[in-house]
């Protein structure tokens, strides 16, 4: 067996786990991952689900590891609940209201930090994990203050001021364009083979679209489908539509809120690549700041802080 | 067995069909339904399917007898393609452009009418059941002109110019609602037990947001998951306000066509009740136009005009 790791950070969601081990100096000495999201345990099989990740790579018995976690595993429905935060939330705060899992443990040395939420009617929301995401930012870029958009599966904007998170909002674009692509009637012109120009020219039709009439979504999603009928747009073309739409829509209905600052993209490359194309195309700055890197930056701040 | 009709009006649609047994003064003998809509059937199958509906009504054998149908049994890959008709379209081409799908059929004299398409890059959409729907309007409200809005899984807002249509396009809220209920993250919030007071609280704020920014519809639609973890909002809040955001939108987003004048909806009570108030909130009136009233009514005119 290598060298064991000083410490283990773990982003753990809903649909699954992903971990690195860390040396001293904070360099990834290994990384593993699993299908064994909140979604799939019990309460009681997350020691388990940790330890057959590590398997190979850190012995049953040993000194005591940190195992830093954020994400759904501290949902209430997760290993264990660490109570949201909420906004305005100080991110040094993530660390200080950690909660211990597995309080007997003496080898794998749990602590997950919380999520932030908002409250007040209408501006009620949720984040798990991209919190940790924020705390990395504001370790890699110091003195850091504006907006930041987070691409996903629901992609949040918060409005960062220096260490603290003021607010922020969810969009559920990449959800519905995964619901819209299995089940609704689009799926008849959204599969097929993939034609990367066809792709990119539906892509910024969409977009343009969606930036310009961003309160036409509703009856504009439908054109995916008429377009693929009546003017033979090949499933690329209508996929790369759908997505720009999607986007297109939800950047282009907060333009008032955008300012003239450039704004981090933290997330996977493919789709923040659309993000910042559609920001692009009405003149707003971004720049792209790997998922991965923002959430093991601020695992390891939130550890040097004391969680 | 009691009096045959004198003809049999069909809106035969995706999921499933329904008729109208007519006397010869246009009165309603019998009605009948089925759950072999497009969907489940091969072309072979529709003259069965017909029949099996129409079993306990109409003898095996007799003198002819028209049956006039409208919807999808119309589509390419239906009982027999009744091409679309170009917008603007006339009306009363309908009926002169009906298809005959089973020509040697000596009882059941099927006829199908066409839909209706619009082409142009932008602005691609297409309809089948819908401008019978229309006929049936301008048969019930002769000289009519205006906007006409028909809800249902996918909502037509079609501009009548006297007999003409000028243009129209599809709304998917009727759809997204069904998708989000069922397979999103927002499912969690929205099945439980129902109570009509929350329900209409739920549907009256959605309505309001939806209303004033169509445009943020994708960063509002999490808010109904949000509202039921902080807020402690019950399903059946959950629902009216995801049903009330998703036809505010549509309502709001189009707020400029709206005009002045009353605007017929055409559909089933429960929803045209919505889509009336999310109209009578921005000042816009409406009357309700019963769908099964509206069809038959264009099936009747089509038949008169010779299809």
């Amino acid at each position: 067996m290598a060298a064991e790791p000083a410490w283990i950070a773990v982003d753990w969601g809903t649909s699954n786990l992903r971990l690195w081990g860390l040396d001293p100096a904070g360099a990834v000495l290994f990384s593993g991952a699993s299908d064994r999201g909140m979604g799939r345990l019990t309460r009681d099989g997350y020691p388990a689900a940790l330890a057959a990740v590590l398997a190979d790579r850190v012995a049953p018995d040993g000194p005591a590891i940190d195992v830093i976690v954020c994400g759904m595993a501290g949902a209430r429905q997760g290993w264990m609940e660490a109570p949201y935060l909420p906004t305005p939330a100080d991110l040094d705060d993530l660390a200080a209201k950690a909660v211990h899992p597995d309080p007997g443990a003496t080898r794998l040395r749990a602590r997950i930090l919380p999520g932030l939420c908002q409250t007040g009617i209408g501006h009620e929301d949720v984040m798990r994990g991209e919190e940790t995401q924020l705390l990395g930012l504001a370790a890699l870029q110091p003195g850091f203050s504006g907006l930041v958009c987070m691409p996903g599966t629901h992609c949040k904007w918060a409005r960062l001021d220096g260490r603290r998170v003021a607010r922020f909002t969810s969009a559920m674009t990449g959800e519905l364009f995964e619901l819209l692509q299995l089940h609704s009637v689009l799926r008849h012109s959204l599969n097929g083979a993939d034609d990367p120009v066809a792709r990119e020219q539906g892509l910024d039709e969409g977009l343009a679209i969606g930036l310009t009439a961003p309160e036409q979504l509703m009856s504009r999603l439908f054109k995916v489908r008429a377009a693929s009928l009546l003017s033979d747009r090949p499933p690329a073309w209508c996929a790369g539509f759908l997505s720009g739409l999607l986007v297109g829509s939800e950047v282009g209905g907060q333009r008032a809120d955008l300012g003239h600052d450039e704004i981090p993209l933290i997330g996977g490359a493919a789709l923040a690549r659309i993000y910042a194309r559609a920001l692009a195309m009405i003149g707003v700055r971004s720049r792209h700041v790997d998922a991965a890197d923002a959430v093991l930056a601020g695992l390891a701040a939130a550890r040097k802080a004391g969680a």
